[in-house]
């Protein structure tokens, strides 16, 4: 029988001989390849922490300890040995399955959700706080990768983490890989900590002592005898995480359980906060994954022996939509050497990579660093440059403050290409970026645009970066309709809506990916309801929406209809109802939009539609009750 | 005549022999003095850095040079010295006055605006790079008070500083005091720094040597002098910034602008990044000030001899809302031991400081951090406490990003007191607080009320804390409307709004401060259009909107008013067109709030209400022609 199919939590696993663990390590590297071969997921990253959980759970005890992972895509080996085991896990990412992160909601051994980087360090001092406050005796545990150390809010909870001096274990899970390569200072100061010939010298001294100790009570007496005096011994370039108050220790190497144990258990008798440096191969025991580590943090399905892609691109097939913004920007930035690209560490995701191939001193990657990503690039067009920020539209939101001051109060010359606008199916609640235009709609001086198509993105690409202020673009993951391009992206009329089908009656307004659903129904009515001409605007711009169109065909219609890729509350329909409202209209209006709550993954787009009242023919049944009251 | 008079900018400053400045800095002192206090403005930061900027501006040439103040609400001294010395700098922060922070609307000299902290070194390095990319010669330089060390976003922007190694000034305006206290493991580091014995007999022996050569040239040669081996003479304690690959030098007396100007002489001659570690002494020339910086960061229109303010509260005056949002808490967390509060460096202007002293243990002040105030707030709340995290309106947008994630999306029950939500006239467009509810409202879970008094707000807290779940309570700045409190506040159900006077065919939803305002339009309408009843409603809830009462008002409605201290675009007035529209009713509505544009600043609230459209007279006007066509 595998071992992992008798642990059915924590307990279990504590009950296993040592001599078992690396079987089971391995029991899970299989499972975990297993299941994202088939559903996709954070393959790397899960990996590499297989050693690492499995000592987390053998020295502290969930859920009386909280074990806080940061981002917490890394969080598979933890679902796995706390009772996730089972077909549950077979459908990660899928509906019904559990979800790719932490999800109190899932398990009470899940202390703190997360989906985007930066905030355990943050989130377990509030968790030890707590306990403080309470006189409880658990343990907090927060586990950070290197790359979390580029996020302000991090940097942040360090700050405070000095001054409140709670008792706390900092895990480093230390990759040298984040989702890109890490950049900055911090990154470059891991890497000293861990390649320098004196420290590392003094690392296995440090070791070999260690070793030489028969036990965990005696590594807790070492515990009790390496005061501040002696710390130098264990790390003496560790000057700036000493100078934040924060002990460390280390480097340990992540995939040798005993260590990590040993490690652990120290830090667990620590009264103070201390840091664990843990160094982990990212991918460990899948060969395709060390070998790409970037294209393996998060994989699509994949062939476990070659790591290939099991739906692999064909020549013919429709491009990304994110590759027709990277191409288009390179094309741009060929034109016009004031533009320039900036990634929060995403220059795979939203293909700025094309940039940073071509024109690589055009090119900045900043890390995970939104805030300051977008602060730097209103600097740059302070001076005249015209900055691409391509961030996710959920990541946007970590920027919304310096959005609004830096670039729109300022009305910089900053173009956002917001990619992942809609679902992200199989990530869920964390990672849909349907809230965008409600937060940026209301800050004055933004222009908002989606295009139906990729033709009509490089036209919108192009128009964002020649117009002279802010201007966001979004659209969706994944592959675009496969129309094709024009030769050069046209401009486009700010603020100017396409009729794409003539109408009377009726007006379905669409925005981006909801034009070709709005064709479809508009015949589909014209159908069932005769005499009725229905017409479809290609309404391109959220804001400054088309008023003059819109009020032209007051005229005529009895009833408006709305679609957007976005939440109802304070997105596209919302608008329209303003526009309507100010010129004192009543027509009424059908909007077609996300409901006023999160929604959860599921395993595709059409499942999370159909469950949440936007299938089409959900949609015609709404449309067509409305119509019929018109 | 004054120096003061004759300096229509830096070059005319540049001629004037050194000895002078010392007079010159004198009469900048007491035109501040004189200026601030009659308008009220940010006294001690402005007197703090009188010489720093005296010699920024005889080193470095602006607009060539850019020079970019962090949060400027530092820079009435370069608007003295940058042309803004005639009556518009009597009229500072009045209508048609200079602006209280630096915009680069104003002036050429204004490089880069600011309102919240932490941003200038991400600017900064913008600007820099785009110097680098034209191959320009000019010079940028940073100036950054210590508080912007605990900002997530400077931390971003010197972790990136270190990668791309610009040539670049940081000036760190080191006075020990941010606007509270300064909180954090930097704070304690810098004060490390300067109290270091060893440092400073380093530094006497530096200077001393510095003294002795004979000008700006032996400077830049000892500069090329002073390489690697040699940085520990300046600075042996200075770790932290030399790891982060900022060379440090410092710290350097701010008040004398022979040393300043060698310093920056010799920090401008460096071809990489260095950071020059100035003392400032907060409100220095006005002995008010001196005793009592936190008050004099921001002031009211004070006594110059006693600094007392002119308008001083008199026994019987109405409370201001802060206060009864303080103390409210107070009760609330000696009734219930899971209640504590989160202030974000703010403890004075949100009043959290009454909690401070009354239960010093249940109040946190995480220094300038918002986005670490919210998670650590979640992570408290996570474990079953009930955190009150109280942030000015235009700061909470700091932190969308953890209000979405870890707050609503995980359901937990953090309140968030949304102090100075309406307008900040004097402060101006980066103040005011008129976007909450637009970017709020679009997240799922969110609870968001706003009291019609003081009363109310009692109410509005105890109900949030009391409530399981995100809430937000918006109240403005200033007085409350005077109206006596109850003995214990009342818990008011979540989503239902309060009938203040019944009505027939009109109704007006009124939110928060906007009700007093809507009682007076309700009686001018009755009287000048005899037979209609008009009805008034508290609305109390931006959201849950009280579809309820709404949608039984629709029977006799022929016109709905909506009345805002905030944005139209995506604000209350667009939800109660949601809500109707969802129902499919088509009774028109009016719309009262802040069109989408910024608002500048300005000497009162009712002159900006005018300029926009919003005196009593004007709604009026909107709304009975809105009535004659309903």
């Amino acid at each position: 029988m595998p071992i992992l199919e008798t642990i059915q939590g924590p307990a279990d696993l504590k009950k296993l001989p040592s001599s078992q663990l690396p079987a089971l390590a391995q029991e899970i590297r299989e499972r975990i390849i297993r299941v994202t071969s088939e559903n996709g997921g954070h393959v790397g990253p899960n990996l590499g922490v297989v050693e690492l959980c499995i000592a987390l759970h053998r020295v502290f005890e969930t859920p009386a300890d909280s074990l806080v992972f940061d981002v917490s895509h890394q969080g598979y080996v933890h679902k796995l040995l706390t009772g996730r085991n089972g077909p549950e896990f077979d459908r990660l990412r899928q509906s019904g399955g559990v979800s790719g992160f932490l999800n109190r909601g899932e398990s009470e051994h899940d202390a703190f959700g997360a989906g985007h980087a930066g905030t355990a360090l943050s989130a377990a001092l509030g968790l030890a706080t707590a306990r403080d406050l309470r006189g409880d005796a658990g343990h907090v545990v927060a586990i950070l990768g290197d790359a979390a150390f580029t996020c302000g809010v991090t940097l942040e909870a360090l700050n405070n983490l000095a001054t409140s001096m709670r008792r706390l274990v900092v895990v480093l899970n230390d990759n040298e890989w984040a989702i890109d390569k890490n950049v900055g200072a911090i990154a470059d100061y891991l890497n000293h900590l861990i390649t320098s010939p004196l420290y590392n010298r003094a690392h296995r001294e440090a070791e070999s002592f260690l070793k030489k100790l028969p036990g965990g009570r005696k590594v807790f007496e070492f515990g009790q005898l390496v005061k501040r005096d002696a710390k130098d011994f264990f790390a003496p370039q560790s000057a700036v995480f000493e100078k934040l108050k924060l002990r460390y220790i280390g480097p340990v190497d992540g995939h040798n359980i005993d260590h990590l144990c040993r490690y652990l258990e120290f830090c667990k008798r620590s009264e103070n906060p201390v840091l664990l440096h843990v160094r982990t191969i990212k991918g460990q025991g899948l060969d395709a994954a060390l070998g790409n580590p970037e294209k393996f943090h998060g994989a699509s399905p994949y062939q476990i022996e070659t790591g290939e892609p099991k739906k692999a691109a064909k020549p013919g097939d429709a491009p990304l939509w994110q590759d027709v913004f990277g191409r288009t920007l390179v094309e741009c930035a060929r034109a016009d050497e004031r533009v320039l690209g900036i990634t929060a560490a995403m220059p795979s995701g939203t293909s700025l990579n094309l940039l940073k191939q071509e024109l690589p001193k055009r090119y900045f990657d900043v890390g995970i660093a939104e805030e300051h990503a977008v602060v730097f690039a209103a600097g740059l067009a302070a001076k005249g440059f015209k900055p691409v920020c391509a961030i996710y539209s959920t990541f946007l939101q970590r920027s919304f403050d310096m959005i609004f001051h830096d670039v729109c109060l300022q009305n910089l010359d900053v173009t956002f290409c917001v990619d992942r606008a809609g679902l992200s199916p199989a990530d869920g609640a964390t990672h849909h970026g349907l809230f965008d235009i409600a937060f940026l709609r209301t800050i004055p001086n933004t222009v908002i645009m989606q295009p139906k198509d990729e033709d009509e993105l490089a036209d919108m690409v192009r128009t964002a970066i020649e117009f002279n202020g802010p201007v966001f673009v979004r659209y969706p993951r994944g592959a675009a309709p496969g129309v094709p391009l024009k030769d050069k992206p046209s401009l486009l009329p700010i603020g100017k809506a396409e009729v794409l089908r003539e109408g009377v009656e009726v007006q379905i307004w669409a925005l981006g990916v909801m034009v070709a659903g709005a064709l479809a129904l508009a015949g589909r009515l014209e159908t069932e309801f005769p005499g009725v001409r229905v017409g479809v605007v290609n309404a391109r711009f959220a804001k400054p929406l088309d008023a003059e169109l819109l009020l032209a065909q007051v005229r005529t219609a009895k009833l408006f209809v709305t679609m957007e890729d976005h939440a109802l509350a304070g997105g596209f329909g919302s608008a329209v109802l303003e526009t309507l409202n100010a010129a004192h209209v009543a027509t009424p209006v059908e909007r077609v939009g996300w409901p006023d709550e999160f929604v959860g993954h599921g395993s595709s787009q059409e499942i999370l539609r159909e469950a949440n009242g936007l299938s089409a023919d959900a949609i015609y049944g709404r449309v067509s009750a409305a119509l019929r009251k018109a």
